[in-house]
């Protein structure tokens, strides 16, 4: 985003013209990540296309593009575990989305908390976070 | 990273095998984001070609790939402001990666601290961050 980056703190730009420039990929997306607002904990990092950017943004709830649906994705629409939006920003070049969010339980598909559970140790990753449900709970399989 | 989805805490695989099976882009790239370990603070998103991430994780200073250069970016190469990692994650389908870093000065090329700074607020984009060195400082331009 060129035209904000000698701007001073405070100063704006409408947020229509930040949408009618964001720089989607060949497929119409942009990477979205979600960290908890309180803890500052990274849940998840999805996609948007240019209409869940905008429910999103109407409704206070996130809302990706789901690659492997090809549909849109209402975060916690089969599980219940939502995310409420609470500040969205752009990077310096306007490629990426960081939400800080207030997500309800489980960000992740597997039942835990965050996507990030395996952590690379020496020659091995290790998984480092139990599921706070069993996903067979949360999408009723 | 089905293998490890049902596994419990503390439970681990090859990190070669994981690095084998990593899912990168047509560009042969994966995103990275990078987070001040201590503060959690996002700092930044970039990509990483897999001799990126090994070298990343063989000398434990970040190394991404840069598209507009179409060559390795040892971050802080020109600027002097270098990413010591602290810790390296992947995600629940390993197509995302999460670094925890020590961020010295400013990550973004504008001088900010981080590159997220350019935050909605109502109808408009504002910008919350001064930089912490003027760029030209840090490119010597």
């Amino acid at each position: 985003m060129k035209q904000t980056e000698k701007m001073k703190t405070g100063e704006s730009m409408p947020l229509t013209e930040v949408l009618a420039a964001l720089p989607f990929n060949a497929d119409g997306l942009i990477p979205a990540i979600a960290q908890q607002h309180d803890t500052g904990e990274v849940l998840m990092m999805a996609w948007m296309s240019l209409v869940a950017l905008e429910e999103t943004l109407e409704r206070g709830r996130v809302c990706y593009w789901s690659r492997s649906r090809q549909k849109l994705w209402r975060k916690g629409e089969s599980s219940g575990q939502i995310q409420v939006l609470k500040e969205m920003s752009f990077d310096c070049d306007s490629d990426t989305i960081l939400m800080k969010v207030d997500q309800t339980g489980p960000a992740c598909h597997t039942g835990r908390r965050s996507c990030f559970y395996n952590v690379v140790k020496g020659d091995r990753v290790e998984v480092v976070a139990e599921p706070l449900i069993d996903p067979s709970q949360l999408y009723g399989k």
